[in-house]
């Protein structure tokens, strides 16, 4: 049950070295990411996924020094595209034509009316809302690691653009957004570990209007 | 499992209005978004529920008329911080403080540091930063309804000044981020019901480095 998965995973602080997480589990967390739902089908995201320990650890370098990056197995990377184009949306609308069998002219107007709307605007909100989309695959990447009893940490700190530069995502046309350890928690050394899990109760989350 | 929950959900594009989702499973759907990991633990973010038929319909009308805020039986609002304040900053410090049962000075210095951070940039990056958040919890409720084979349409084409509006956001210090309806698919017109899930291949989505 996905309450009891959420329960049971926490932001891990220490990884076990020792500890690898088989490739097979790494496949279905990815394929939890790939089945996300995003706006239009779009996907506007890739995702990297990093076991090569020098990379790693200059990743480590542009995040502060997280550990949980070289001391896990797998550090998966959230890139978002930096922009929407005619050719990344007609490439999404040839996937839906050949994978759905369908007439192309069923779903023509209602994408070149998305590109009339999303190549209108500006960079930095189509890549925002491209960013928006690979936070829905993280989450639920999260989940699936969860759900396999792989510890994850969900990481925001680290300097994008130097993870950019590492990765060389300017040049493919993305940005990096999020990272995502994969590993086994360390039995010692991780504050984290046994402290309770602390939420806002509902009542200040929720505000029900009938 | 959640792969099997991912593969049944679709964005339902038609509710059948004569159907209720428990408030049970509401609950339930909520607490998915509770449990949500968020940056720092700020989970800022908050949830309104709506069943009032009115305010639905006013909703409907600020998302171009989209039916299934209507035929649904609940509406979901996700409304994120429009900032970081160190008011709100330290109410979360003091949540972790009493649940936790630690000694304040124990992670004054995090939350110090974080308030440095935050109070410096924009109200704009703050106010995307708070988004994304959302977004990690907006992906989780969306999972946790499909796993309660509850209906749910994960929506962001709507104006979101009208519906800060409608709702009075904007006095709260919040901002709309996305909607989900939730409902059960109606068994006629729905041209989505049916359809092939179509998602980018693995080889396309994801590159390995190792």
């Amino acid at each position: 049950m996905l309450l009891e998965t959420l329960n049971w995973r926490y932001a891990t602080k220490k990884m076990d070295p020792a500890k690898t997480v088989p490739e097979e589990k790494v496949t279905r967390i990815l394929e939890a990411a790939q089945l996300a739902p995003t706006s239009s089908g779009l996907q506007p995201f890739e995702i990297f996924v990093i076991t090569n320990p020098e990379l790693r650890a200059k990743i480590s370098a542009a995040a502060w020094g997280q550990t949980q990056i070289v001391d896990g197995s797998h550090l998966i990377v959230f890139a978002a595209w930096d922009n929407y184009t005619a050719e990344r949306i007609d490439a999404v609308v040839d996937l839906h034509v050949t994978e759905r069998g369908i007439p192309r002219e069923m779903v023509t107007p209602y994408y070149e009316n998305l590109k009339a709307n999303y190549l209108a605007r500006s960079e930095a909100v189509n890549a925002a809302h491209a960013a928006h989309q690979a936070y829905i695959a993280f989450g639920l990447a999260l989940a699936q690691a969860a759900e396999l009893e792989v510890d994850a940490t969900p990481m925001e700190g680290f300097d994008p653009a130097q993870v950019d530069e590492i990765l060389g995502l300017r040049e493919k046309g993305l940005r990096s957004v999020t990272l995502m350890p994969l590993g086994y928690r360390a039995t010692e050394g991780d504050w984290l570990l046994g402290m309770k899990k602390v939420r806002k109760p509902m009542a200040e989350l929720v505000t029900r209007i009938d």
